[in-house]
């Protein structure tokens, strides 16, 4: 995804090619091949017991929903669309959503199908150039599967809580609450990086802008927007989750899903404010630089403009004139303080242009 | 539609001419002489058995909807109006509609008449300069009549299905929604054209901008206007589609319509990024070309600020004083060492602005 | 209106200035008396007969409009507010709607006055700079009249069909659909000439541009934003026209309105991609400017920079240091290859100065 | 509020400050003590009489309501908060509306208060810079009461009305609209100003751009700004007044606010323009700036790269080489046709590159 | 929150890091160990008595709500979470809630829990860079209960009025109403301080333009967006407050909610117009930096165009042909006038150099 740039940066693709060729029927899962290999792991529970396991054959997880209260499914990897299907026959997934499972360029989107609800949001990732990843979960009554396009993920606080306090997790909406509820606030870390990457920017813009500076702008710009793309449609969906009559989540959850919505809006907020400042850096880039090329322009030219008069004085004392034919032609040559005088037009000249040039302001005092 | 410009650029027309007069009897029609002439190719099918062939005269059409359970009618090209009149009396179509299928130059809309919808879209075509075809399509209760500019379209998978796996194509709204559904999909490949395109700018306006760069940064954001003005209204078609309650898509359909409106937003999101990328190559453009100047302008600089002394100098001993006249006048001509010191003080005077300069990091260490 | 300004182009006014004072009691009118005498015309027609002549008193008008099934009375000119006062009183039309009818600045706009409708569109003219004509229209039962602010017009077509097949005309709202869409119609032409003229400003912006270039851009913007200002409104009259319930409008006639709101929403899609292409001429041209300035100092101070070492050289050998008093003293000024040796010098430094910058890339290879 | 600024042009002041602390009770009267007394002048009226007197004791003031048909209350000045006070008191009016007469610093908006309406809108003054005057009105069953800040207003035709004409104005609701339709078109002029500040800004910045010029741009865009602050939220009142079933309000009185909604909505479009052209006028102005600039630098630089060969070869054939040594040292000195010779090489030397230049373009033919 | 820039600016920093850990269960309070203690202080009054204290154990809170008519919690401090956490239990507070007291980066928001109202809002701080401070309040039938980040606070003046006249502070609601008043109402001097840095910075801006401006154009940037940010918001929190039917709030105390609203709306134009002048500080800037680094370079350039001829024409005179050999060559040297003659050459350059910069325009008359 991130190639090395010649300038030093990391150069950003902008679109993901689409798995599916335009006009296939719909629901056609094709897998990518370098994608990693579907890992499925359980975690069923009820109030009093826990069975947390890796399962390798799909046809198995229904008896897991069937036989305990509550179940999390989690796959990690997406590389294998035979299992990916097995998966969805087992559970009875919509296939156009088990499409979108595998097109891992989703929009952040909500869906009802018939009993389950169908979720994607995108999970951010630390790393610089900013990458999402994207999280596919399917909603039950009593069950919530996840796919994760590969392992390492910011649920394991829920994992803790499943292992020690479950009490409020069995219900299955609590539950994608709380992974949500992770998810979103795992973008504040990221949030922080920007900051401090906008804070260094900033520095070095003023300090010591450089030809790449503008470039580390840019990229910010591209990070920011694909920031932007993954969360301002979670608002929406979180939105959807806190206010609409959902018959999965219950008005409890329904209050938590509503902090987690005031959480996307403070992101949305903190991304736009960080784009004004992203943008105006470009403005300050634009003044240090041709602010400082100004100042070298200026002595310079300062230089060659004091010297140019003194060369001409020089010049007008190397003709040759011949002193003999009369006593006009450059008299000066014969004087006794002919050089000393000579010398001292020159020291004038050079004064009365720096007196001239500091009143007004051009050379410091 | 695409001169040569002079620069290597190809030019983009900004509108096309109306055909109809202004002012005409609303419904007449007149056809492009320059376009091809209209060829009539109808899919005819049920559940058992289908029925592939061309078909020269238009009054005859109306017999394969009445016979058969499906059937799809598309005609290639528009080059004469009486042929397409002669259809739309035929199959009983608006005229009004009929003027916009006649005029290529519609936005996308989805239009109620009667008991048939009249959709228009805009298909993609992969060239630079980016360019789209009108696809006019009349959805009936058992029938779908879809008129494009030319032969050649992004239709073969559809058709592959039909005559190999045409179940669920049997429903006109199904069909409908494969046709859409794969232009909408092609749209994906022509971002990817953006997408490179888009890379390749960035790494020619850091690398080697040229005089002809912002013109072509010009060029991608005339196609991707073009390419907006396409997709926007689209979304609003498929919206539309996918949530009110039109009699002719079936619910099930309506579904399948919702993720062809996901992908539809999909791609605006990634044309307004796109948008955003170019806006910022003309800052970035602007950025190095200005940084590029002031580097050369500042090496010249720094070495005629280098000799303008020196000159000087030189010019100091190239005075005509008359060292006879007294020993004040220019001594150091009469030295022993006076040609060395004075190439001593000129070297001193290098050294001393080198160091200057260096320090000010005006010239590279 | 349009005054010649200095520098070639001609002077856009901003604001009309408005005929009623401030304060005056609505409905006072004050024609404006440069504008030309009011001339009447009515076409009075039914399924057999079509009666067409001028009229010279007003208080004949309700006569034609009683005893014809359906009347058109054009007026041409508005420079006597006592005629069109006369009219207003034959005709019972609303002393507001009269006042917007002399004051031709008004914006499109939709009125219902009891039993009529108040129309006001604004008719494009091709010249430049851009101007539009108010055109004020009362559609009644079985009527329409319309106020034009002097003689010419986009009507043409629409008397021709009534004197040559008026069936459909006999419906008023037909008549008011048929002139409001010619009228709509009218501004594609205009859009052909921005579109050239944009073209042809593009062409100069990047291959010659010259002080007026931007002059000429600023022009271009002056006129969009007088177009703009006239299309957007007609929109949401004509979107009112094609879906609310008005019942001087019937359900036929209500879609071919929807038909001319599409050309109007096709219309100010257009403006708006003039618009931008217009704002990114600006950048076009700052860039083309800077960048010959750019090649012109540079070619510039690539001369003076090599000349400057040379100068500096010969000034060396043209110092009076006596050679007699010793060997050390320019002794080159007595070598047998003197002066082919400061020659060889001197190419050299210019040798090693060009390879250096073409190196660079600063003056062509 | 204007002070001087060094450059020649009017400071604005960006906010005025509050009168009442934050903090305090609400309803707090607290009057600018600079501000005018207040004055109050009543014109009582029915369809016969007409009364007209200025009134000193506040505490009559209701009698008038009582006794006639129709009351028409204006103060002019608010420099007295126990007089503002006194006539709250004595007419009934809210305390919260009271503090926002005096508080001059008021958005436009609209207010019910159990019987009466509080109305703000905000007049124009036609002095540079731009300010505008607080107008507080009361609109009861049968009076109006308004507050001016200071006296002269825009009302004197309505007045004349009243006294000859009253008929339509023993209606409150009619005379309200009389009084902001006034005062509405009174931005008229004002627009006409600004028309004029634009034409007049626009051939300074073409013509002879000064250090001035950009400062005068940002003011009209201060002024801009203040304007459109005062006419936005006008036209939100002017809708509500025109559409809501307000009871004070007749439904032929409602038809006039629709017409000066209008007024507003061709203000609000005016004043878009306004500064659309404000903001293109800065980059006018740079370009002139910049072209011109350009233009010095250019010939300067030309004549400079001119000289500098010519210099360089005066300098040849100044060097001391010694002719005697070798034939080869400088030969040319010693030539019959050697300085002529010299001569027509630095004429050649110029000749050729006028005609390099000019084949460029960089000098003029 | 403000280091000190090497540049003489303090360093903004954009987001405050959040204190509970993504995914932690909801409503884990973890207070700043850097932040001030708790401290509580009680105003519990009835119409006729009125106690005031502070209280150090959090369980006796209740006791204070059910004995007195009105009770008022103050909390200055947030720095332990224990604390917090034992007030929440006392006074049934919700622990979500309770986690957003916690949590003081809020974004304004109004929350509907069960019995009580939870608002935040954001007071602002007159330092310079611009900060604001949470307030926390939840509003009960008879209680208000108020949370600060640190002691000071704008609310003296309600304090005072419980003090001296509170019978219409008996309702919870218009007490609630009073403090958000006064803290909306404390908006204004921060603008007016706004205001102020922006009339400085523009006669910076265009007096004597500095390295550093741009960079407090860019702190107030910063600033105007921190402030929008927190008053944008608070805007539609009263719109709730002034429009919803919320039970906590009487018919009376909406109007007084509505009168605050209106200042919000106030307060927001400001900011935007005051965004807009700073946006256009930048141009004003970037265009007194050219015109000052255009005058030094035109000045500069104008001198060495006028002595590179000079120079020439004394380089001229110091060739040395041999004047011997011909009377071609350099006779001038040997005219009685020659030096005369050469100087007079010089000044007539000069003069007709000065006299063309004139005509031109290029230096000064």
């Amino acid at each position: 995804m991130a190639k090395k740039h010649k300038h030093g940066r990391k150069r950003r693709t902008h679109v993901k090619p689409r798995r599916t060729a335009p006009g296939a029927a719909p629901g056609t899962l094709v897998a990518d091949p370098a994608a990693p290999a579907p890992v499925i792991s359980v975690m069923a529970y009820g109030p009093e017991r826990l069975l947390q396991e890796d399962v390798a054959d799909p046809s198995r997880l229904r008896d897991y929903i069937q036989r305990w209260p509550m179940t999390w499914i989690n796959v990690d990897g997406l590389g294998n669309a035979a299992t990916i299907e097995a998966i969805g026959k087992a559970l009875g997934l919509h296939h156009l959503a088990l499409e979108d499972v595998v097109n891992t360029h989703q929009r952040p989107k909500l869906e009802e199908y018939g009993d389950h609800l169908f979720i994607v949001v995108r999970m951010p990732h630390p790393e610089e150039p900013f990458q999402t990843e994207q999280l596919s979960m399917f909603l039950g009554a009593d069950y919530v599967i996840t796919f994760q396009e590969r392992a390492g993920d910011c649920f394991e606080p829920v994992r803790k809580r499943i292992r020690e306090r479950r009490n409020r997790l069995l219900e299955a909406g609590y539950l994608a609450y709380s992974l949500i509820d992770a998810l979103i606030d795992s973008y504040f870390p990221v949030l922080d990086t920007f900051s401090d990457r906008l804070e260094r920017l900033e520095e070095e813009v003023v300090q010591r802008p450089t030809a790449a500076s503008l470039g580390h702008v840019h990229d910010v710009r591209h990070d920011l927007l694909t920031l932007r793309r993954s969360i301002w449609p979670s608002r929406d969906i979180l939105n959807s989750l806190a206010r609409d009559p959902i018959p999965l989540i219950s008005d409890t959850t329904r209050t938590y899903f509503r902090d987690c919505y005031d959480h996307a809006v403070r992101i949305i907020d903190l991304v736009e404010t960080f784009r004004e400042l992203n943008s105006s850096l470009i403005e300050l880039y634009q003044s240090t630089v041709s602010q400082r090329m100004n100042e070298i322009m200026k002595v310079l030219t300062v230089i060659a403009t004091i010297f140019i008069p003194l060369t001409f004085v020089a010049g007008l004392y190397g003709m040759n004139f011949n002193t003999q034919v009369s006593p006009l032609n450059l008299p000066e040559l014969n004087w006794y303080y002919g050089y000393p005088f000579a010398l001292s037009v020159m020291l004038l000249v050079v004064a009365a242009m720096i007196v001239y040039f500091r009143r007004r302001g051009w050379i410091g005092a």
